[in-house]
């Protein structure tokens, strides 16, 4: 990728960070009225920054069949209202116990415990009402549908099971096989949710969909590996978070499954065959060969 | 009401319960695979007993429009899962800090902080993937509807709102306005989903839905009264849980704001008010009636 190229790039997603900011701040109520604590504590969670990485997928997947934008933000908010809940709760002292997130204290550090949890709560809870309210899309079944595919992502057997995996994982014996798998669910599959809901919103074909799911599975680890690799090698002041945690924790990650070379071979074979499923949409899905490189050789 | 009436309405409730349980008990995968623990402490949190009024109130104000007995139990058992995640969050000890819960340690006692947060998460998440399903109901607007329905009943603007007001109001002066306030989101939103979720799946009339959320909104009050006085005077051993709890903690509730006998007083009249909206459905809300009474004599 050519320096022009990383520069465009970067661009269009820090305008794409931007407009889901602002649908965020237009969805998340006002903290007004006797609940104005709970509200303040979800749009600090919300509206703190990050690089909406699964927001920019939903808007680009979505690109590629033409849908609706303004149904795409709604989808890329409420997405981005269920990977906020997960981090402020995985931040918890009865979890990670993490100070700092985005440069910033915690939740339960700038509110207390019991508003993290119940403004992780409520963000659940208003992720599925913006999906399935009118605007998102005219057609109710897509709007069930939507609404039954991020419930399944979120849950058991998705984003939460993942989560307690990794937190039963810490200390034990890891393979790949079972890093692998947890990172599928932690991860993956919101990432997944990210690059199909625009595929659920044109009711796109079969193929398309499936190139999508393929791509989504392949650049969701990627990007695990290289979150791993970065908490070992990053720079915490880039990273607005502690580094070396994992590490420290026993916890299970690809580098302590694979070492660092190997994390990293296995990071570019996976971001060359994620590159791969998007032939199918030829030059249409430009920004997403970008977007592999950038999740590829990113510092944050 | 006479006692076989009360008889006949515990056996019904007794049976809707069972049912409810039996539903819950093949909705909630198996505790199996990487994520069992996680599972485990869901079948625990949502199997554990309890009145299942919630759901009860589903089922017959469905029945009330002929609803299909399959696709009601679907919207019985979400609803108990975001009723049991609330109560599974609600123990945590960084909110009401409660060790027994229907008789039993509470989540985060019989596995562990982590997994209780986990667990509700999980449960939410459920609800949401039940409600939506097909199985739920063949009209895909409908499935939409219940889904943002229950998700505006359990946000911040309803029951995690509520329980955020109550948190802050420990130890406060209190009016009647701001518990009444407080408890309808915290616990009439679930109650007023409960009465009319039969009402979205019939398409009822606007009047027989009011009807039925007007209902709700005196019974929901109404229950709540009675939970506090059964916190001043209620028996541990029957309630299953520690009683006089808020009072020492200088909680907001309908007894600290009107005292014993006032708040009984409010509560009888809030029943028969209850009642007044079931006129509506002549005979077919006998077992509706019986069901207040419950709410306002139970001891339990």
């Amino acid at each position: 990728m050519t320096h022009a190229a990383v520069v465009d790039f970067e661009t269009y997603l820090d305008e794409s960070a931007d407009r889901v900011t602002v649908a965020l701040d237009a969805l998340i109520p006002r903290a007004e009225g006797p609940e104005a604590r709970l509200l303040s504590a979800m749009r600090y969670a919300a509206l703190g920054g990050g690089k909406r990485l699964r927001p920019f997928f939903v808007l680009q997947c979505g690109r590629l069949f033409d849908v609706d934008e303004r149904g795409l933000l709604r989808v890329a908010a409420a997405l981005e209202c269920v990977h906020t809940y997960s981090l402020v709760h995985d931040d918890l002292p009865c979890m990670d116990d993490d100070d700092f997130r985005r440069g910033r204290p915690t939740v339960h550090r700038a509110y207390d415990e019991a508003t993290a949890v119940l403004a992780g709560d409520a963000l659940q809870a208003l992720a599925f009402e913006i999906i399935c309210h009118v605007d998102t899309h005219s057609d109710p079944r897509v709007r069930a549908d939507l609404a039954a595919s991020l419930a399944r992502a979120s849950g058991a057997r998705g984003l939460v099971g993942g989560q307690m995996i990794d937190l039963e994982m810490e200390g034990a014996d890891v393979d790949v096989g079972i890093v692998t798998r947890m990172q599928r669910m932690k991860t993956g599959a919101l990432i997944g949710f990210a690059a199909t809901a625009g595929g659920i919103m044109a009711r796109a074909s079969d193929d398309a969909r499936q190139a999508l799911a393929g791509f989504a599975h392949d650049l969701g680890v990627a990007y695990q590996i290289v979150d791993d690799l970065l908490d070992v090698e990053g720079d915490p002041n880039i990273l607005g978070k502690a580094a070396r945690k994992d590490l420290g924790r026993g916890k299970a990650t690809f580098v302590a499954a694979l070492g660092v070379e190997g994390a990293r071979d296995q990071a570019r074979r996976l971001a060359a065959q994620a590159k791969q499923h998007l032939d199918h949409f030829g030059s249409g899905a430009t920004l997403l060969r970008q977007a592999v490189d950038f999740v590829l050789n990113r510092n944050v």
